[in-house]
């Protein structure tokens, strides 16, 4: 099997602009992809994953080397392309088993990714928030990606439409992907990894409006 | 074991003022109510549930009769007060392990709900998205429950506080409860009960923005 995880070093997370600076958000992505390969790299009979990124790694700009270091201690592999082309030669490329985990599932444990392992359906499907797909297992040569728009749906359909057997993992660790500033909150109250302590670091922390709904609020620091 | 589903039959759904009429939220509660009985009612060793409703169900307005008949076919009890002490209510009046399931799970299965009463811990959380507590099994005579805010937390300190143990069930399906607009599009992908169907037929569909976003749109019917 390969495992490889997408990942864009520029300008990633843009949707957390309102909460986070152009750097911090740099840092963060980097911050999630680290505990991303970290509970790769403890989720039993897991090969050593590669990330499929869309630049090299030391032109992501203010992301402090350490960070970077951290966060890559696997191959990297560069693929300026789209997420779906650069992902849909992976699986063209190799008659092997291919995994695709997205780098911001900052919740990701070894449990909730085993599950994922587990299955030996043709097409393993992890759906994400808003109808995305977060993690999936292609085991049927004719299946190919599309991450535009429903994905979860396309995937679903597609692999049907090849003759692949699905099975979709129930799992709101994998549905919890980070975009906006709503999933911080997430990260917050059910992330163990490295994301949720850089969160506190730079002052945010669960709160609650007039409403009663909670939000990661930011303090100074 | 007791089993309670908390339901509000007046003005339910507030949140969706924006997209359904005040009569539609209340038949759409209701179908939601009717898919997690449905849903309890076919999961494997778990006794008939209880409706614990804010109101008789028969003032509920404008919510046809074929649909409350459809989604109560077991007891209801009334209890007019907030959630959290009628909940508490029940937790005290009885020796017997609680479990409470929300009434808006639209993707709750008898395989996910099957995992919240597989577990034997003494506390069993279901997390909710945005922090929240869909569902939990209660087998400690200590443990009381509190639903402001960031319940999920504030359960899993509490449940520790009184020397409970705490298990944590990961499921997607358990932690899509239905409140906002947002919401609706993982019925469309997901759900598996009426409350889909009615969406349907009521001319939701999956659609998506400019930004490449999906959401529930409505067309005319």
């Amino acid at each position: 099997m390969e495992v490889v995880v997408p990942f864009s070093p520029i300008d990633p997370k843009s949707r957390l602009s309102s909460v986070l600076s152009p750097a911090e958000r740099r840092e963060f992505a980097f911050v999630m992809l680290a505990d991303v390969l970290d509970a790769l790299e403890r989720t039993r009979g897991v090969p050593t994953p590669t990330v499929l990124s869309t630049a090299e790694l030391d032109r992501a700009g203010n992301a402090s080397t350490e960070v970077i270091d951290h966060a890559v201690d696997v191959p990297v592999e560069v693929d300026d392309r789209a997420l779906t082309p650069a992902v849909n030669d992976v699986l063209a490329s190799t008659e092997d088993a291919v995994a695709v985990v997205m780098a911001d599932l900052a919740l990701a444990t070894p449990t909730a990714l085993g599950r994922l392992f587990a299955s030996d359906a043709d097409v393993v499907l992890a759906p994400g928030r808003r109808v995305g797909t977060n993690a999936l297992v292609a085991r049927h040569p004719d299946f190919r990606v599309d991450y535009h728009g429903a994905s979860f749906v396309d995937h679903r359909d597609a692999a049907t439409a090849v003759g692949a057997t699905v099975s979709v993992v129930d799992s709101n660790r994998l549905a919890t992907d980070v975009d906006e500033p709503e999933d911080l909150a997430e990260v917050l109250a059910h992330g163990a990894g490295a994301a949720a302590d850089w969160l506190r670091d730079r002052g945010f922390a669960l709160g609650e409006r007039a409403d009663g709904s909670v939000h990661a609020v930011r303090h100074d620091t």
